[in-house]
């Protein structure tokens, strides 16, 4: 399973409009160090799924019937704004599977043009392809899913944002599902109340209690990418993501991955 | 007044997202004739507003302070996404003008962030900088305003998307106003049946009536584009707007714009 990650911001991204902060500023006159909207593009064998929908470009990065499908994490516009104009098209149909959000966003449900909308439902896998995903419910202000994604092949994925901490029934299953590889949302340094999203404690705590045998943070706002910068904080087995990070995940419990 | 028309595309835009047609594949191998969401810049001395935000690098094309205002015609995606993303900016905020929209467009209204929101009055003038705007009723599928625009060296400029015929009062307005320039939407083809927007006949009617001293056509789908390639159709005092055409209005009956 190889995953692409094509967007590693949260809303507003880095650099945000008019923010004069060290890591804007830094990503202002580096392009290598922009995040764009939160997704990933996740590719086993000849299929290819799209993880979210933010980036406004969709309709020039990939070719009619490139994409076996697009699946939403939820329905906030940074992570299906890409959708309003790629409706629009002609020919091929795109099916667009989510959680069951009844409001959607804006009138994409009114007007889908080419997009065909599936509901998903909690812990019930659904298989595209190669891949089989398994919607994980995450704690955010929208209804929210994670994906548990397995290959043909048993390599194991967990693609988790966004979301503060993890209910305990999704913890369970990963922790007992033990992913290879677990992409995290981390979108803030650490806070004394985080709301919506992570910071690096509770990004800590749930990498520690699911134990993947990688995990990458992503979902990354410019005060994250600030307090890096200012703290050097790391730690062992954990990657902060960049856009375009391409990674080959295997089962193999030697080698779990390349990058 | 100077006039830039940033975008000239209907919902879609050209070249459209796996269509085949003469426009789009003209579009794909001509950068000069891709259409993008419907948008103009106006500007007269130190006075910049945008019309219509639907273009998605708005955080990229403008320095924070660098626009007055946000002028907008109505809510629907394809005119306000690009605010999406401007709103989670930092510092200078953005006032935002535009028709009396309960509900907005998304959580917009809900998540403003530096965007500040300001609902007009049909027929009731605005002042911003040097440009005095008075909002049109149109007739669309969602409440949407065209704008009567006025510097202070008295070139008006009447802009006018998205609508389907003027209701009686606005074209009233426009016939007694005597506009230098009309920006005018154009989406389709002479149809049957218009929906939601004009086609040629409908749009030569409304100019044949207001009798502007130019008139630019816009929100051009790649129907209408594919439509003009096959006809060579054209009408005097009466151009096809492109994308970054700029026009300089005068008050002058002699001289009215130069391009």
């Amino acid at each position: 399973m190889r995953v692409t990650f094509l967007g590693t911001g949260a809303a507003g991204g880095v650099p945000l409009f008019g923010c004069t902060c060290r890591a804007c500023e830094r990503a202002r006159h580096d392009p290598a160090l922009v995040r764009r909207p939160c997704s990933a593009l996740i590719e086993s064998g000849h299929t290819r799924i799209l993880l979210d929908a933010g980036l406004t470009d969709l309709h020039e990065r990939f070719r009619p019937g490139e994409l076996n499908a697009i699946v939403l994490t939820h329905f906030h516009p940074d992570h299906v704004q890409g959708l309003f104009h790629l409706r629009w098209g002609a020919g091929t149909r795109m099916p667009v599977y989510g959680p069951p959000d009844s409001a959607g966003c804006a009138d994409l449900y009114k007007h889908p043009g080419i997009l065909e909308f599936h509901a998903l439902a909690k812990f019930e896998a659904v298989s595209i392809g190669e891949l089989t995903l398994t919607p994980l419910p995450l704690i955010h202000s929208k209804v929210t899913f994670g994906y548990a994604i397995e290959s043909i092949n048993a390599s194991r994925f967990a693609y988790l944002t966004d979301t503060l901490g993890l209910p305990p029934r999704t913890e369970t299953f990963l922790t007992d599902w033990q992913p290879h590889g677990l992409a995290l949302d981390c979108t803030y340094p650490p806070q004394r109340e985080p709301k919506s999203h992570n910071d690096w404690n509770t990004a800590l705590t749930i990498i520690d209690k699911v134990r993947p045998q990688h995990a990458w943070l992503t979902h990354i706002s410019h005060t994250f990418d600030t307090w890096l910068l200012n703290t050097g904080e790391s730690s062992p087995r954990i990657d902060v993501a960049m856009d375009g990070d391409r990674v080959n995940l295997a089962a193999s419990p030697e080698s779990p991955y390349s990058c």
